[in-house]
């Protein structure tokens, strides 16, 4: 099992971390690659990477749908947004390889989402071949 | 690793593949089946396969939570809506597998989500045995 | 694969599933568990397990996304809202193995989701040892 260690810089934040997982690929592998996320405010997904608009768009509007702040959250931390965030995009992704390259669309690229940063975050990676 | 070649109708529409993936399963497999969508603005989901409202139900209220038009969306494609509901929903799905049969719950069925068609799509399909 | 057996008590519920999936792990394994929920109005995700006001908070603000009534549901069931949240939140979840314990963050455990309880629920969970 790997570790990818990221430093995110703000409160909400997507951080590409593709050519991150592509050092990691074993050479002559042809399987999955499985990324976790071990926090409950910093989760992961897939998007586009050609128009940063596009992160932007879907931070704003996650922002919207899920404020900061609403009169029945209790948590003492103040950061129920991020967890709810979180939950909603998954603290997994797996993403097929052939002949060690990701095959992702030509427009995807891998995220890791940051809720409430900046801080420090780790993202355990796994290879699984295909076996049939 | 196998291809499905999928042409959807509307511009948010599910199309369920279930049928689809039976017949790639390999003979005598038990395991996983791993499907991925190579696209940003269509995504995967499990859900009910007997009431059609279901997944209407879920097509209006999803529009509702996300409309096709905000001020502030600035992506210049104009389909914001259709990047923030597949991260939602999701670009992978994993389905047990034993004795080559889908595990799948007696209601539910695997749903290709289309949210800026019609288009042609493409899913990546893989198989893993179960090995412990 | 084995099949874990859950019993919801409420309509909306998260039920801590962690140490039941520890108790399935094989020894000397490292790989990935894999947890699939067969039902399309339970769930399954990651949060934290520390204050009881997170899940608490989720779970309001999920009803305030997705009311249990709106005019133009349909599904002549009624719980059309309990199908959108268990296809947002995701019929699966993975998560590393690393010497036959979950590899997960401190603050994370395991939940079943309930979203139109109580319930008789079912898990079904496999596991696939690293392989390279």
């Amino acid at each position: 099992m790997k570790k990818l260690k990221i430093r995110t810089s703000k409160r909400n934040d997507f951080v590409d971390i593709t050519k991150d997982i592509e050092k990691l690929i074993p050479s002559n592998f042809t399987g999955i690659c499985y990324l976790f996320s071990t926090h409950t405010t910093g989760a992961l997904t897939i998007n586009e990477n050609a128009d940063p608009d596009v992160l932007l768009d879907i931070n704003k509007h996650l922002n919207k749908l899920i404020p900061k702040n609403q009169d029945y959250f209790h948590h003492f931390e103040g950061n129920s947004d991020s967890h709810i965030k979180s939950s909603l995009m998954g603290f997994s992704e797996i993403v097929p390889i052939e002949n060690s390259k990701l095959s992702l669309g030509i427009w995807q690229s891998i995220y890791f989402c940051e809720f409430d940063g900046p801080r420090d975050r780790s993202v355990l990676v796994q290879f699984i071949k295909e076996n049939c």
